[in-house]
Formats: C-alpha cells, sequence, structure tokens
C-alpha cells in the first residue's frame, strides 16, 4: 500500500488495489457474513428459503423488500410468463453467432441487442422482470440451434426453473431436477457487493440503462476469478471417474502442485452456507454422481487439511454447484450463465436500488507513469 | 458517510459511496490534476499533443508507453487497416437491430458479438487494435443502414479519423474536418479512472476477456452523468439559434431554473485542458458554428459567475465536444458513440495494464437491511 497527498483534498489517500475491505456502497439486499458463514437476503437466512422457496419468490423478495404473499407471487408469475418469449431480433441475432461462440458471450451478445430493440429511459422493476424472464429462454434457444435443433416455444404452465430445463431438452424435467436447480438459483441470487453486482452498480450510477448495466455484469461473472470456474469441478469429477481413484489422483494432483477446484473462498473463513445446501440438492438430484463427489470432498479436504495444516481450506460454493447443474443434465458451458440466470435477480434489484438513491461511483488513481516529458514531434523521433 | 467494525478484519471501514476520493488502482496511463487543470497521458502534457499528433499515434502510446517512431507507427497502421473490415456476423447483427435503436445500445451489441465471433483467451495487444479499428466501421455501417444505405468499404489509404468521416458520408472529408476530429480524439483517449474506465478494469480482473470490458465500459460511458450529455450542448445552442438571441435566451433558462449544459466538472477546478484545444478545433473546423458557440459560452460564463458568484465554474469538455462533433458533420445521437471511439484506446490500454499485475477489484458493502427475520412459509403467509 501506498499513501499520497491529495491534489484535490487534504486528507490523506490510501491505494486500495483490490477494494479490499472498502465499503463501496450500501445495500439492503443482501448480506455476507464470512466469518460466521452465514448468508442473508434481506433479513432472511439463506438456510430458511434455499429448500422453501422458489426463485420467483426470491426474486419478488430482492425485487420488492419482501416475501410475497400467494396473491403477490401470482401477479409477478403472471407478469413474466407475458415475458417468456423472445423478440425476433434476439432470435435473429442469435442465429448469427457462430455455434462455437462461448455461451457467456452469446448471452452477453443477446442482452444487449434485448436492451437495444426494447429498452428504454431509467431502469424500471418492469424492465428487472422482462430481462430476468429471458435468460433461460436465450440460453436454451442458442443450446439447441448450435445442435442444429429449432428453439421450443416455452412452456405456459410451469416455474422458471422448470421451463429453463423443458426447454433445453424438450421433455418435461424430473421434479427431483427441478428442486435441485429451483434450490441453485434461490442460493446464488444475490451476493453482496461481488464483481459483477458492483459492476452493474458502476454502470447505473452513470445514469445508464438496465441492458447497459446486466451487459456488464455478465462480463465481469464470465471471468473465472469471480463466475467462470465451476465447470473445472465437472472436469476434475469426471478425470477422477471413480471412488476408489480418488485418493491417489488427489495426492497426484496435490504433489503436482494443482490446485484442487471447490476449495476456499475469498470471504468464507468457514464453509459456505450455500455449499451446505448444494450438497443435499446433489443428493437428491443424482445418488450416483453425488456418491463420488462426496468421497472425492472428503478426502480432497482431508489431504488439504495435512498438507496445510491450519489454513482452513473449506468446499465453496463452486464445488456442489458443479454436481447440482451436471446432475440435472446441464452441459459444462452452461455452469456461468445458469449462474447468471440466477443473479440476475441479484443484479437488476441492486440496479434499481442503486438509482433509488444515486450518486455516480467514480474512485481516482494514483499515477505511476513517466515524470514530465518533453514532446518530440514525429519527424524528429529516432 | 458513516463507519463501522468489519466483522472480518479488524480496520474500521468507511462508506465511501461513490468512492470519491478512494484510490481504487495505480496506472501510468494518464495524470488529471482537477486544481491545475493539467492531463497528462504517460507523461505528456495534453497541450503538446493535442495539435501535434493523430489518434494513431496517442493509441500506440497509451498501448506501448511510448511515443511511436515514424517506422512504428506505420507498422501500427498496416496492423489497424488489415483490422479495417467488419466480420460477416457482426455486419448481420447491425441489420437485425432496429434502425430506431440508440447507437450506444448498437455499439454495444455489436462489439459483443466481435468478440463472441472473434476474441478468445486473455486480453492481448493485438485484440485491443482489433476491437479499436472497429468502433468507426461499427457506427458508420449502422448510421447508413438506418438511412436506407449500404455500408461503404472502408478507405484503405486514409487514417482512423478520415476514415470515419469517409464512411459515413461517402465523400472524401475536408482537412479541417479531418484534423479537428483527430484532435477530439487524441483529447479523449483517456482520462484516468473514470467510470466506464473503472468498470473496464473490474471486469478485466475477474480474468474475463478484454470484449466483456470493453463491452461494460460502453454500458458506462452510455450514461449521462459520464458520457452521455455532449447532444444536449447541441440542442441548447440549436434552441438558442443566433447570437443575438443568446443572453435573452440564457438569462431566461437560469431564471427557471434550468442547468446550462457544458460548464463545470467533478473534479477540474479551472478550465478544462481539453475544452481549450477543442475550442480552437471547433473554430478551425466551422467558423460560423463557432461564432454562436463562443458567444453563448461568454455570456453564460458571466452570467454564471453573476449569479454564482465565486462558484467558478468554467467550460467542460463537453462545450466544444459538441461544437467540433457537429461541425465535422456528426448527427448528435453519434456524438456520445464517437467518445467510445477515441475512449476505447484508452480502456484497452487500461485492461492490458490491469491484467498484466492482475488482482480481483472485489469492494465490500455495508448491510442497512431488514434484521433478521422469522421465516413464514407461502401457504401461511398474510
Amino acid at each position: 500500500m501506498t499513501a499520497e497527498t491529495s491534489g484535490t483534498t487534504s486528507t490523506v489517500k490510501q491505494n486500495r488495489g483490490g477494494l479490499e475491505g472498502v465499503v463501496a456502497a450500501t445495500t439492503a439486499l443482501s448480506k455476507v457474513e464470512g466469518i460466521a458463514g452465514r448468508l442473508i437476503y434481506r433479513g432472511y437466512n439463506i438456510h430458511d428459503l434455499a429448500r422453501t422457496t422458489s426463485f420467483e419468490e426470491i426474486a419478488y423478495l430482492l425485487w420488492y423488500g419482501k416475501l410475497p404473499t400467494k396473491m403477490e407471487l401470482v401477479d409477478l408469475k403472471v407478469q413474466m410468463l407475458e415475458e417468456r418469449t423472445l423478440p425476433m431480433a434476439v432470435l435473429q441475432v442469435l442465429k448469427d453467432l457462430p455455434p462455437t461462440a462461448a455461451p457467456m458471450d452469446v448471452l452477453r451478445t443477446a442482452v444487449s441487442a434485448l436492451g437495444a430493440a426494447t429498452i428504454q429511459g431509467k431502469p424500471t422493476l418492469d424492465q428487472a422482470i422482462a430481462l430476468t424472464e429471458r435468460f433461460p429462454l436465450i440460453l436454451a434457444a442458442f443450446h439447441r440451434m448450435r445442435n442444429g435443433l429449432e428453439p421450443l416455444e416455452p412452456h405456459p404452465e410451469i416455474g422458471y426453473a422448470a421451463n429453463y430445463l423443458y426447454l433445453l431438452s424438450g421433455q418435461m424435467p424430473k421434479e427431483e431436477h427441478v428442486r435441485a436447480l429451483n434450490a441453485y438459483l434461490v442460493l446464488l441470487a444475490d451476493h453482496g457487493m461481488n464483481a459483477s453486482t458492483f459492476t452493474a452498480r458502476i454502470i447505473a450510477s452513470t445514469e445508464s440503462d438496465i441492458a447497459s448495466a446486466v451487459v456488464g455484469a455478465i462480463g465481469a461473472l464470465k471471468g473465472p476469478l469471480h463466475g467462470g470456474a465451476p465447470s473445472k469441478v465437472q472436469d476434475m469429477l469426471e478425470a477422477i471417474g471413480t471412488e476408489d481413484r480418488a485418493e491417489n489422483w488427489l495426492r497426484d494432483a496435490l504433489a503436482r502442485g494443482d490446485r484442487l477446484m471447490g476449495f476456499g473462498h475469498r470471504i468464507y473463513k468457514t464453509e459456505d452456507p450455500r455449499a451446505e445446501e448444494l450438497r443435499e440438492m446433489a443428493r437428491i438430484a443424482d445418488p450416483q454422481q453425488f456418491a463420488l463427489a462426496r468421497r472425492v470432498e472428503e478426502i480432497a479436504l482431508a489431504l488439504l487439511e495435512e498438507q496445510k495444516p491450519g489454513r482452513r481450506l473449506y468446499t465453496n460454493v463452486e464445488f456442489y454447484s458443479a454436481v447440482v447443474l451436471a446432475s440435472v443434465g446441464l452441459p459444462r458451458d452452461l455452469f456461468t450463465p445458469t449462474f447468471a440466470a440466477s443473479r440476475v435477480a441479484g443484479w437488476t434489484a441492486h440496479i434499481l436500488e442503486q438509482v433509488t438513491n444515486n450518486r455516480l461511483i467514480r474512485p481516482e488513481a494514483e499515477y505511476t507513469g513517466a515524470t514530465e516529458q518533453q514532446f518530440v514531434p514525429l519527424d524528429e523521433r529516432q
């Protein structure tokens, strides 16, 4: 850390490279307690919500500030159903992109096109609802097109999680799969001032539109340091293959100095509360895949403790996210986009919160470049 | 400002709502001195660069850290020329969007599609060059299409500024217009840790790709609190119409409590050094438009000083940006997109700087929401 005396004020400024420990905003949406291992959405503990609420209820909670009554939830679901269709311009953009494109890039582009075609003015709750409902539609349409299939008509009578699975496969999904995916969507919907949410709030703070802010957030979530690594957990589990191979494989990986995927978190110094819930959902969604994952987890935690005593590395949200998403039938490259299909509820709620009492987010930089230089015209430069 | 004792560390955390005065990153790219009214690019004073260098030279300076020799500049121009073409997927996406779409939304979508179709892996200088060169092509192609015209083939033998004007009109641009637009592009290419640049760096800090970071930056620049207001200056000048009407019009506007567009800046407490240079370029580009603008500026500054003595509001970069861009023939809704066609050099240079010595930018939030609440299942909710 360096300090400098400001040119514009007389306070001493500290350089906060990663902004770690800097409170950049206030929010009533969620609270992340790293030491206690607790996650709170608007006063509700995530453990109370994970197995009892639908994604739509949680979106309502984040957007409106309270859990809905039955009638309020029906109203929201009706409104979401009205948005359960893709404008022709967006479908056309999906067709123009190469089938080999990364789904996160496709999602970013399609949401941007959706904004260009349908969104104007200041962020509104109606826009938040319309954008959120389209995420599964965009992902499923692209996934089918890249496999040479026509996109399906969205199902008019099932929930957000079930409709996503239906649109991907064309079949009514199993009850356990819907339950597991729904819990995943509930658990990932918000998480304090993470990098993508912060990105969305900065963009909204310029008085830009909601689509611009969400598109920026998708770009941030794509990065492996934020949302982009759960597929690597699945790569690891597939490479291990069977329970009996787990210990040797993990020991070899650690001996090579490889990082085990799915353990440790910058904020949580205990088990991530979401990991605990996702573990149960993985058990329900596919007992066989779960057995391997559980064995790998147990051995990995034991080996990590053996090799790095006291470091206390715990299972993070990515580990069982990957297992749950694979168990419900998602291809690996849709893991992070599906994370986005959950987090969009949090992003849009944060954007609406930011614009309610806005102030442009505009930090400063410490200049470390060349001192003043004499300019030499091009003709005389050596 | 509020303070709270952190749950995860023992330091006291201050809430920095707009992050004002918080140093969020170090950069060797540019230095903004608000009190002195100085802007430095890698050690060079903007006043030394504005009338003597081409946009390509400045992009080189930002990307490579030094001004190019003649041969180095030729090499860069050759590389940029090789990128002077739009992939079919991007042209197709432009055709899919409604002709009424906001050009900033179109630019955001087209750059996202360009990324989806052509960019993979970690940010590179080659990608920065390829993205930058495409900005004028995207804007001009969309502008012609929305007017029912076919996009033109880019010109293979003229510079970045001239090619942009040529692609918009189909005619070789006047020398004074090229000179003025080039100076504009030089002057706007970088400006410390502004909101769009900060957005780009946060996205890059997650190890996402360069297109994701640039797309987020476009969304932030779109906001009127950042890049989205120069067209309002032109609205004002058009409403005033002639020099003799200026004083009454401005007095009436102030009496109504309207804000005069183009004066005052969050950072500069003296004249923005870019405004001074742009004033000269406006004079060159169109003496007649300049005469009106200059008269409006003089009266506005006098009235502001009369009404708010000591507030010291100065002409900001937006005022003469608008005059220059209008003078070279740009329609009003391309003003902010043209700002992007300059700033993309700075954004990409910042992204490359960020990833060279990366640390995830992840601040904290102060939770101000509900205290812990008892969960009530949906069936029992009133």
